[in-house]
């Protein structure tokens, strides 16, 4: 059975990490859908698809698990939404999701859907390690080391405290 | 003399109702746009815009006037927005509009526009309905009779609960 | 039960109207579909939505059936185009169509597909009548009267033949 | 050496004319680019991109300085950002801006950013300026002659009053 | 009294040249429009909107005429082309043009063209410049003197020359 | 070192597996950018970027190499592409490719390209497997065998003999 898991990734973290883990129990593959991929360089979307990828990829290796690790522009449209990921996605039999609206779209199309009540506290946890990041704070034991490797290498939490600093949403838009 | 009313009908109710019946006296035919056609699955914007075909076509059945229902998506950029509702629509004369914007982008296009008071308790009524939704509250009697079918029929009241829970704005946005 | 009916309608014309009829017989409602929505004045596609959903509604109303006319915008991909007609159009059991594309992504999406001869003459006719249009030849007698009163009316003649003279296929691209 | 100085320029205003009086002593020709070429008629973004153009060429007719204006729309991507802005614009050397996120996207692609306190002083300044418009209070002195003349024969400042009026962000989103 | 007249400009040639002082005797101003802004990199659009916004401004310096010149993003829908047009440049009075569908949109939105049997030369002699270029003839006759320093600044002749041996249209579609 | 090699893989065959075999003698790591991943079910791109994704990713196992698979959607602007493909794919140092227009647009970005006289053959091999596929002929030996198995699994030779005898080039253009 294959499964899919969709998320942000802003970046992969511990609480990720955790739920591929419990999520490996109960698949013999899954997709990691890296969603919002053209957004980067943001607060609250510092990284790029590329540079969530290679997060990604190097912290799965660690698992016994077929992963697909697949970016997923946004298409705005939540009408249209599960189909334009079930284009971009290996074929999958479940869908793991705690987002009400991701929820609903996939339900509404017939595709099961399994929560866990740790999908919450990952958010909350990405919202506090980006503002670490943005604070200098310690951000470097919340997320797998190869994480913390690719950040260095990026100069990521450079980037994220110089764009914090910005009061536009865009750059044309300054 | 032909008139163009646009709105988001998010869902159609009896101010709108209201608005076709006064409008009836004006014009031989009318034009209805529903705006922001590729919108649903939030709580400010729940139905398609094939759900939203639905409700108005069977509620303005009663009138006796020829109608033209059509969705018109977002363009997202003012200064083209009335050359794309022309373009989708057939020929109009007047358009009918209490929106300061959508006023004032028909007026610089030279296009007459008629207000009415009407128009602002519209609103009021749409998001108040929205609610009400939300919260379980009592709101068929605020809607004609075949918008209140077609929200049953597609388990409009389900969907707008579920997507209310949710604290992102989009699907690839979680 | 509710059909489904997709074309260019570039313009609507006999051929088009005898499959509605034809079609009558088997459902209780019929949506009709414009494709391409936002394409005109090219000699292949010289109406606008707005223009075309004029010809239908003013040409269907001689059935004694409930009809739906549905611009749709062209989305550019294959892989979602079944959820995005989906989401404009109210919801139907059975699409009718001909052209291969369609057939096979409604039936990979599992919508059943009825299929008909008088399609491909349709199409044929379609592309003659654009043509006799073109050379000032007799077309009237191949659409519904209400069709050639909009045509007359918008200067539909004029346009396709100045159009026509073009090398170009859009205005940005001279 | 040519210089690129971004704005969105709503509108050119005096502190915009002092920045390129201070940057014409450091380059021989400069470009301005128009950013978010495509919005206009809303509070916040009242001009359309070619009002923008005049205002902008007129004013700067004074000075013995080759110029370029670019209008720039927005592509919603801040990884592309810089590569879209080198496309439409003539080769820069370096760029002036004090935005964190537009210096951040130009230091990654390896351009030179120069910095200055006045800007800062012109985001104020726009903003001010913008809402003196609205309250019809006085603006003239806070602008270039030339943009006031163009703001006066577009009627800008009735444009400004009538869309500031409006709750919504878009004709489309009523 | 200004004028409007667009072209593609790839690149900018003793034609254009000829037709900008022709039409210099007949307005006050005139606006350049640059047509499929985003365009470049192909044997047919071998130039960055920026590169030809170099090109005209430096060659329009020898007239005695107050140019805007203005790159155009294609919209690709013509109903609405003439409306995006109008808001990317300095408002005008009258269209230059020999291009029947440009014609045909800005007679349709009211707009006065003027047409001149130059211009259909010009269209011969950019495809016959571009040939040129890339069989290594001879071409820098046929363009104004600033336009051959443009494109040998930016290595134009290698760059039409490498793309024109591609059997594809775009990079992503290899 | 990390390489970047890029095709739209419609499907993966053994002229690729036979690149991707060579390049492993020169990178640590290598991406494979799936291009064109937006597009499907027609005959030259039959195959979802999902489908795409699990050819690759199963026919890549046999390697001892650290492999990205990346499906990357069309922005159809020659000027962004390489950072388009930048944003998309983990940081590489050198490409992969023999399209003209490819290394074109990675040269003038700076970026190393890398020909080989394989890429010519695999196109070629790429055409005349879709070809054997759309007259039943014998396609099987020409690929990795996992890619074989996704084929069967998915009804990829009926899907593309269905579309091949389809006239038309998108579903919303019939």
């Amino acid at each position: 059975m294959r499964g899919f898991y969709i998320g942000r990734f802003q970046p992969y973290h511990n609480g990720h990490q955790h739920m591929v883990e419990a999520i490996s129990d109960e698949v013999d593959e899954l997709v990691l859908g890296i969603g919002s991929a053209g957004d980067s360089h943001t607060p609250r979307n510092p990284f790029t698809a590329g540079e969530r990828v290679m997060m990604l990829t190097k912290s799965l290796a660690e698992f016994d698990l077929t992963t697909y690790v697949v970016p997923i522009e946004d298409l705005d449209r939540n009408s249209v939404w599960v189909s334009h990921v079930q284009s971009m996605s290996p074929k999958f039999d479940v869908a793991y999701s705690n987002n009400p609206l991701v929820i609903q779209l996939f339900e509404e199309a017939g595709v099961e859907v399994r929560r866990s009540p740790m999908f919450r506290r990952e958010v909350l946890e990405g919202t506090e390690l980006r503002q670490r990041m943005i604070d200098d704070g310690d951000w470097e034991n919340l997320v797998p080391e190869p994480v913390a490797g690719v950040i260095e290498e990026i100069g990521g939490v450079d980037r994220i405290q110089h764009v914090a600093d910005s009061d536009s949403n865009g750059a044309g838009d300054d």
